[in-house]
This record gives structure tokens, C-alpha cells and sequence, in this order.
């Protein structure tokens, strides 16, 4: 393995091991009433995922200079509006989905009103952490965290994805419709997680500028390399039911533009992403590293 | 009628039509994609009830003095919580409710992840309010009003009320334990709205110690008096099953001490919270009078 490669994979599972131990803190304990949904909350939350928005934060708090303590918190915010998401789209009444990283859903494991309750109670602990702790430089940078989380989490946002989503099912999608869901979808959240990160240091309006041009590239290649692999893949490898957008008639790139051109696109967003961080040198290097990283991550 | 009540009642009036004005305003048009979405969150939330919350926000509001644009923000995000709760509180996951304020609940008129949508951004709008408006008189203050609603929301509020109630049907409560259920399910909410309208303006550390009591008491009142009402009513005159929980064989004050003595014990919290207030002269009256309405009221 190249030595670039094996330091970024380095620091990815510092940060993946960090952010495990920071979730199990800032989540309630199992034992503190409502044991039972609190219990739910950690089994929703932790031993999840790639952590992909926590990675984000953190490279982006690099630009920025910011201190590992304050990104912490910032990016657990994040992935517990993910965390959220995830429970509250693989309900019955949603995406009806039993298995999620391996693991039984949680309105499989628990109940239907527990995954419901586990869903909301996240959301609320993801922005009592963004005010209760001290996370930037003023008050009102970290008032506009909040906002920025908040908008994008909503119904301009990610839950205004899903609902675009829902309506899409049958019916046929353009590609410029199939594009403002995954802007709303994932890509509100992927670019909140890259601010919130930012936001925890200093920094310039251009640099936030950059940053944010990296982040409309990222979170539509994430959502263009999703479609390809949800395609590619089997259930084994994904740990969910591969192919299910496809079978259910949803459009995604793969059906809409071809294979071919799918990952041709991933490409070009790779691209765009990687220019913006031309002028800002070896801080945004994570940046860059996580870009290559999502685009070309075999699962 | 006495002077006193009918200024009292100009002046709810007064803000039950200022606040639909607001949230009318506050809300996405429906016009705005997601359009479906957006419609089905007005739907959810205007129209809709006494707005109890926001009274209490906006009688808070006048011990500290504070201005009305900034109160209307306030006590909008609190109602956004209230009106997300009822949403997901009526799905067939938990109490499964097809009527509400005698019109179709959000999952009948739309489906159920439109509800559960629904829910979920009404959650984030709140929390977007409270950070993209001035509201204090310090940045930091207004930090403190977000992690109040959050906390108040969340699995140590009332998000955890909803679940200690899920666990508790069909198990033989005890006071202590019905007690523990609506200090979480309603009264975090009632205290939350009654501490942002205060952090509007300006105050004391007193002051906010006894609207705090004061908030305390009429929380627990309001829900005595809602068991009195639920095992009075008709289905008629409350828009609701009536008598749903005890049928259910829920606990409730009724059914643990008796009607005679949940009334007393409406009327002890209705003074306790009086007491509360006692210093605080003419500028509290507006609470005192609700503590009053609260606990008499007829529907």
C-alpha cells in the first residue's frame, strides 16, 4: 500500500474509532429512564456506518485550524440526524426495510413507536449538543451552526428529499428532478457536515466559499456512486437489499443515463470538487483525500 | 362578564390570531416544493387548537418586557414541537387517531410518511427559527433558548414521556410513575414555553426562578385537568375520543385517586403556581390569569 493511502486510512479509523466513543458519551445512558428508548437510541446510532459526515467535519475543521473537542461535537450532531433518518426511512410506512448494516432495523428489533420516538429523540439531542457546548469562536457563528444543521435536516432539505422521493416512486423522473432530490436528500446534509466543521475554527469567506463548492460536487458524486453501486452490488457486500431502488421502477442514474455515463459523471464531480480545494494546500489535503475516497470506495 | 375576563379573553384572542398570522408566515407556502409536504405541515399545524404554548410564551414575554417580534418567533418554534408531537402521536404506531381538533388527522388526509415527514421537519423548522432570527438580547442567551427546547423535546423530555406512556399500557402505574410521564410528556414543553418567552427580554435570575415553579405547577395542572376533561367529555365537545385512555386501561389521575381528589389537585398546582408569581406584581398577571384558564376552563 502506498504510503499516502495507508495515512489516510490511518487517519480515517482514528477518526471512526473517536467519533464511536464520542457518540457512546454524548448519547444517554442505557440505564437512565426511558431505559428502553434510550437503549434504542444507542442500538440506532452506534457500531454504524462509515461515518461519513463525521470525516467531512473533521477534514474540513482542518481548513479551519479547529480543535479536535469542538468537531466532535459538531460532527456527532450530524451523524445523529443521519442516525435519525436511517431509522425513520426503513419504517414500514417508508422504505420498509428489516435489515440495515447487517443489523435488524430498529422497528424490527424494538417496535414501530420506539423506532418512531428513537427517530425524533435524536433529532432533538442533535441540536441540544450544538448549544449546549461551546463549539465556536462566537456565539452567533454557532447560532448559524444550528440554523445551518437545522435547514438542512428539513423540509428544504433532507426530510424534503425523502419526500420527493416518496412522490417519485412510479412515476418517470428527468434527470434535473432526480438531481434536486439528492440535493435535498443527501446533499443538504453532506454539505452541512462540511461547514458545521469549518465553523468550529477560523476562517476566511472564501475559503468557506471553496468549501462549499466541494461540498455540492461530493454529496451529488456520493448519491451518483450510490446508484452504481446499488446496481453492482449484491446484498452480502451492502449489508442491505441491493438493486431495491431499481426493482421498486425508481429512477437513479444507472436507469436514467446508463452505467458508462453514471460513473463518467461520478468522475467530473470528482473533478469539480478537487478544484475547489486548488488554492488551499496541504490543510484541505483530508478534503481531497475523502473526495477520491467516496467515488472510488469499493464496498 | 367582569372586566378583568373579558380583557383577559380580548387579549388571547388577540394572540391566538397574531400567532396564526405568524406561523401562516413562518411555515413554507405550499406553493414551494415539496409542495405536498409543505401543504400537509400547514395543515398540521394552523387552524389548530388553544395554542396554549404560545400564550404562556407570550405572558412570560411581559415580566421580561419583551418585544412581541421576538416572542412570535419563540413561541412559533414551541408550537412547531407541539403540532410535530400530535402529528406522530396520532399514527397507527402509537395511538392510532383519525380525529383531531375534529378534523382528519395528518395521516388519514395524507398517508403515513407523509406524516412521519411531516413530523420530522416540523421538528427541524422549529429549531431553525430559533437560531435565524435575533430573539435575545446575547447570542449566548439564545443559545441557551435552543438547548431549552431541545432538552425540553427531547428523550429526557417529551419525546421520553411518549415512550414511558408506551411502556405503561397495560401495566398498573403508580402516581409517582404517572407523575414521572407528564413531567416529561407535557411539562418540559409548558416550562420550555414559558422560559423563551422570558429569555426574550430581560430579567432576573429571581425571575426566572419563579416563572420556573410557576411553569413547574401549571405543567402537572394541565394535564390533572386534561384527565378530569378526557373522563367528563364527550366526543362531541372535545374533536377527540373522549374517555380513550381509560378505556385502555392507561392510568390516569381519575382512575389513581379519584375525581374528587384530582380536582383538589388541580386546584393545589393552580395555587402553588399563584404563589409563584406573588412578587412579581402587574406584569405577571397575564400568567396568573392563564394558570387560572388553564386549570377552570370549559371546552
Amino acid at each position: 500500500m502506498p504510503a499516502a493511502k495507508a495515512d489516510f486510512q490511518a487517519w480515517m479509523g482514528g477518526v471512526q474509532a473517536r467519533m464511536e466513543n464520542v457518540l457512546a458519551r454524548l448519547l444517554p445512558a442505557a440505564s437512565i429512564a426511558p431505559a428502553r428508548l434510550h437503549e434504542a437510541m444507542r442500538y440506532a446510532t452506534l457500531e454504524g456506518g462509515k461515518r461519513v459526515r463525521p470525516l467531512l467535519a473533521f477534514a474540513a475543521g482542518e481548513v479551519s485550524g479547529a480543535a479536535r473537542e469542538r468537531v466532535e461535537i459538531a460532527a456527532a450532531a450530524v451523524e445523529m440526524i443521519h442516525a435519525y433518518s436511517l431509522v425513520h426511512d426503513d419504517m414500514p410506512c417508508m422504505d420498509d426495510d428489516v435489515l440495515r448494516r447487517g443489523k435488524p432495523t430498529v422497528h424490527v428489533q424494538y417496535d414501530q413507536a420506539t423506532a418512531l420516538l428513537v427517530g425524533d429523540a435524536l433529532q432533538s439531542l442533535a441540536f441540544q449538543l450544538l448549544s449546549e457546548h461551546p463549539l465556536a469562536d462566537q456565539p452567533r457563528l454557532q447560532l448559524e451552526m444550528v440554523k445551518t444543521l437545522a435547514a438542512a435536516a428539513g423540509s428544504r432539505g433532507m426530510a424534503g428529499g425523502q419526500h420527493i422521493d416518496l412522490d417519485a416512486t412510479g412515476k418517470t423522473l428527468g434527470l434535473p428532478e432526480l438531481e434536486l432530490m439528492h440535493i435535498h436528500k443527501t446533499g443538504a446534509m453532506i454539505r452541512a457536515a462540511v461547514l458545521l466543521g469549518l465553523f468550529c475554527g477560523r476562517f476566511s469567506e472564501a475559503e468557506r466559499q471553496k468549501l462549499d463548492k466541494y461540498a455540492k460536487a461530493i454529496g451529488l458524486a456520493f448519491q451518483v456512486v450510490d446508484d452504481v453501486l446499488d446496481y453492482d452490488a449484491s446484498t452480502a457486500t451492502l449489508g442491505k437489499t441491493a438493486g431495491k431502488d431499481s426493482r421498486q421502477g425508481k429512477a437513479t442514474y444507472v436507469s436514467l443515463i446508463g452505467l458508462p455515463r453514471a460513473r463518467e459523471l461520478a468522475e467530473e464531480l470528482r473533478a469539480q470538487a478537487q478544484a475547489a480545494l486548488a488554492d488551499l494546500g496541504r490543510p484541505a489535503r483530508r478534503l481531497s483525500e475523502l473526495a477520491d475516497f467516496i467515488v472510488l470506495r469499493k464496498f
